[in-house]
């Protein structure tokens, strides 16, 4: 939260949620990267806000930007990023696809099997390709989801295909899970990685960069740590395993470089009990999973809400959206402290919402717009 | 699947997954509502899909419409229903929209608290109240969600505070859950409806509404009663609770009018693996979550999927969203039998997806457009 938001806030008039995200946030967040991080490039990933005075900041600031599809890379380069700052970091791409991100001049991709290298080779012949491994160093899958990656054998053999297929068999990715709070997290996966690099130079396949992927985190309720212990942890793990010959690095924060510039603002529509013996309060918001606040699926991101009454007493509510379904609860299985003295009507703000929020608004549900956004 | 949408599937060139949707279905399904409960409005459930042309055609047919929000009575307006066949059926509703609505000639409006009856004494008096229901007839929640209703004591307090305030307290609604395949569902909350009626009536109050609500099934992959067997079912429960005062009554289908008439074709994008030892085939198709299929959230909806190779042996294989996000699995804890012939390119045929597809489509989340829709 920062003055700028509130004097806005204080200024606007109009009905409904909306976010409203402060770009001197954004580039307090990029120099921290690029201070902590002195070697590392940065690539944004677009998807976490594409807003286009986010997009425009940060490349004047001197970002590159991972995109995820055609279009984020059109409004990467509609914000003056030239195509050498851009990566098509979506592992999962229609072969068409590849061929107009390489018509746009994108030279580099990500792969995690061989069918999407061959896709590469036809339609963007020469560009440099990273594999995304799955496992930690010690061979262990990410416990978080499978989707994306494969097993680090495997990634050796992807890479050799690449090359022989005609690319440049350039490097490896990872991603260590999303809002991850241990900097030591990258250890495992930078040793995984130095051992690809052994296993193909052997082969004489020589790599160039490790993509150290997203996963820094920005404060939600509980204290993060800053973005140069993550640097200071990350350093260290490539000295400890690549030794004197560390390879070209970038990192792709999105919820680490927009997260805490946004703040939703909300407004209260209902206050009710489901019984006269129940004690708990159910708090009916004009936003929902549908309208901004999808990433609180299985109560995955639990925002800090500041109300006008959080010195008064508090007590534990379920929280909800304001569509017909039933699905459209934010906060039950672990019900959120709100004041008691909140009533019908009250606005709330809801922080850390610069990341992921907008662009999940679903186009229309229930009639409920898509989620306003103010840059400011 | 109709021999229309096959038709028109043929000879769309665009790319990108698409809805289409064949108004024929719709018609069909009308029909059988209406002739299944002969003495029951039919309600249609706008949020299951908003296209105008559903709407126009229902409103030629003389269906009525439950709406969500101000945006939904206004496209149930432009379609032709007259304000005396729509319902306001969402019990969170801002009181600026509750005036909006009562300008527009809305006056039915739902609640399941005092605190909205008060907005709408305020907002829209006069108007006709139903208060909705939680439990069934022996006292026990429905399962699914808390997040609509209160317990039938508390509903008979709310309606009498209607009253009180000068509106018409006219009835009471209940929801037996989404996609219900047994048709004997509606005897408990019918009981316990009779119950309020009776109590109310005591007190000089005369309820003459009961809500049937929605939980018509579409056929997925399992098969489910005819409309027909519903309507004896709910028949038989109101003669038993109600005798020979059988009070007015309506139903919202959503799913059970729009779902069966839709199919979505999706495009494979990629078929990997992520170990030479995984048997798993992951396939990943151009559509997801994100982008249209929000339903298969916890694989909640298991829609038939077809492709022109089903002759072939199948094997199980995780399907995914094209998106870079790693929630984006729509079928992995129960895998999903896919031809082993299916190759990268192949179109799919995602079948039963006329409801809750198009609206739910996030605006631009990765760059992916909203999903297409065709009515036709």
């Amino acid at each position: 939260m920062t003055d700028r938001i509130i004097e806005f806030l204080r200024n606007r008039r109009e009905d409904g949620p909306c976010l409203v995200l402060d770009l001197e946030v954004v580039r307090d967040n990029y120099m921290a990267f690029a201070k902590a991080l002195p070697d590392t490039r940065v690539f944004y990933a677009v998807k976490a806000n594409p807003d286009p005075q986010v997009l425009d900041l940060l490349a004047r600031l001197g970002s590159s930007f991972d995109t995820a599809s055609v279009v984020e890379i059109e409004q990467a380069l509609a914000a003056g990023a030239t195509p050498d700052r851009i990566s098509f970091g979506n592992t999962i791409k229609k072969e068409r696809d590849i061929a107009r991100a390489y018509a746009l001049g994108v030279r580099l991709f990500a792969v995690d099997c061989e069918a999407e290298v061959e896709k590469i080779a036809r339609a963007a012949p020469g560009s440099k390709v990273f594999c995304r491994i799955l496992c930690a160093g010690d061979g262990a899958e990410w416990p978080l989801s499978r989707k994306f990656g494969c097993v680090p054998e495997m990634a050796a053999r992807v890479l050799e295909h690449a090359h022989r297929l005609g690319l440049v068999a350039y490097g490896l990715s990872f991603h260590v899970g999303s809002q991850q709070r241990n900097p030591k997290s990258w250890d495992a996966a930078l040793k995984a990685s130095a051992a690809i690099f052994r296993d193909l130079a052997e082969r004489g396949i020589n790599l160039q960069m490790v993509n150290l992927g997203g996963g820094f985190p920005t404060k939600y309720l509980r204290d993060v740590p800053a973005v140069k212990a993550y640097g200071q942890a990350i350093f260290r793990a490539l000295r400890k395993h690549f030794g004197n010959r560390i390879p070209e690095t970038i990192i792709e924060p999105g919820r680490g470089m927009v997260g805490n510039a946004g703040v939703i603002e909300a407004e209260v529509v209902l206050i009710s009990k489901k019984s006269d013996e129940d004690k708990m309060r159910w708090v009916y918001l004009d936003i929902g999973k549908f309208n901004g606040l999808a990433e609180t699926m299985d109560e995955m991101i639990r925002y800090p809400i500041r109300t006008a009454y959080d010195d008064d007493a508090m007590e534990p509510c379920v929280i909800a959206g304001p569509s017909c379904d039933s699905v459209d609860v934010l906060y039950e299985k672990e019900p959120y402290p709100l004041p008691l003295s909140l009533e019908i009507g009250a606005k709330v703000l809801i922080e850390g919402t610069g990341a992921y929020t907008t662009t999940y608004s679903a186009v229309g549900f229930n009639g409920f717009p898509p989620l306003k956004s103010y840059v400011i």
